[in-house]
């Protein structure tokens, strides 16, 4: 089942990536909170239903790690909004990217990532909203995400131990990791496997944040993580979420089109 | 012990660069084989020792991954022609940035260095000259190198069990590692920690590759980890290794005075 997330066509507006999206067959999409525009999160979430698409995720909570205590409090708010909104667009999960702060050791933002997680446990139950960690690429360590390795998620959400927190994997932060296999199978063994986000990595890579590549361009082994994702007992959607300058500027319909193609060239 | 590698201060030639760092009491220097220029690796040698300066390592072989069979046999060649001059040059290490090669699996490349290392040990044995594996940051994984972590740096030293195997510890590409602190022990315990190179991670990094930070000027925890790495037992030098357009930009001799004095004010 195929899924994409609005950030991919970053310049549709949500109606039309909405439609765009149905017209292709795609079942499922990924919302970012900056897509909502003037629509409120339940307006958003009828807009989509009655399109016939379904709500994977929100993106994105988290930041939770910051020197300062007030910015970490502030922190907990800010994902407790985002936790309401979520729920008003009738998404079963939101995606946490879970922040770092150069101020201060990894150990440190480690331990307010888990703190603050743990702050938002009571209304994740109380919503029946499911909270994803993604652990990032060891080169957003600076400040975007202290959890750089799904060994460290797994770690984290197995010491939450709720049934509302597990994990989110995307094959661009983790595709390198020789223990990623086993901890593939490790998070889907403890039913933590919330969701599944593919792009590719482009060779050269011109830009560490906005140069993502059209699954199959690049040099991610797609069919090999895929197929460990299937035999974790993973059965949601597989998302596309590609963030790239270069596909931006380009004419978004003829973009998903090709990302159409490539999802079927990489089924077959 | 201080030592600086020659593609630090790019712009100067050799001998420059030599006459340099001894004014400065920079006690080692890291020869990149660009560095020699018309010079023999010979006459390179004794114009370092001339004033008073070590060689600690020869920069750099390796790139053992390659899908084309022909491509790893002209590696080994390569690998043995840089260890004649290693060796001529009276540098006692030659560091290895493994490679990969994106057309194939991580795993493949990983088994093509293991078996170009091993093609090289006669003659390392013969010569006297260790081999030290780099590992490098997760983002050069596409084609610089499969070996990513020095978890897997320490394994493959392990495996190869040879007086002329260790490993070199570089901030830039490890620092974000939870396992970090374990696997210096480990390498620490095994004698396989033969060099340890410093910089920092500028906060943002604006290019991949050549926007390496001066000592304290970016969010590596760099006294943590030297402490780490003298509490393995490394008594060596410490090498600073920046490449940095920014840097290579400005007037050389001042680069190197504020070197000297973030490496002061590092260990004070």
């Amino acid at each position: 089942m195929l899924a994409i997330h609005t950030i991919t066509t970053k310049p549709l507006p949500l109606s039309a990536a909405v439609e765009a999206y149905a017209a292709r067959g795609v079942g499922g999409i990924s919302v970012w909170a900056d897509a909502l525009g003037d629509l409120s999160p339940q307006a958003a979430g009828e807009l989509i239903r009655a399109a016939g698409l379904e709500v994977v995720s929100y993106v994105r909570g988290g930041f939770f790690a910051h020197a300062d205590p007030a910015a970490r409090q502030q922190a907990i708010r800010d994902n407790l909004q985002l936790m309401e909104q979520a729920a008003a667009l009738g998404a079963p999960l939101l995606v946490l990217v879970c922040g770092a702060d150069p101020r201060q050791p990894l150990a440190v933002s480690r331990d307010q990532i888990r703190a603050g997680i743990e702050a938002l446990l009571p209304r994740a139950e109380a919503l029946g909203l499911r909270l994803g960690i993604e652990p990032l690429h060891p080169m957003y360590a600076d400040t975007r995400s202290a959890i750089s390795t799904l060994a460290q998620a797994n770690d984290l959400a197995e010491a939450l131990a709720s049934p509302w927190v597990g994990v989110v994997i995307d094959v661009y932060h983790l595709w390198w990791d020789p223990d990623l296999e086993a901890q593939i199978r490790r998070c889907g063994t403890r039913g933590h496997l919330f969701a599944y986000h593919v792009c590719d990595w482009k060779v050269p890579t011109r830009d560490m944040l906005l140069d993502r590549g059209l699954i199959g361009e690049g040099c991610i082994p797609l069919r090999q993580i895929g197929q460990w994702v299937a035999e974790a007992g993973f059965t949601g959607y597989t998302e596309v979420e590609i963030f790239s300058q270069h596909y931006w500027a380009q004419d978004q319909h003829q973009f998903l089109d090709q990302i159409v193609v490539a999802m079927a060239q990489l089924r077959a």
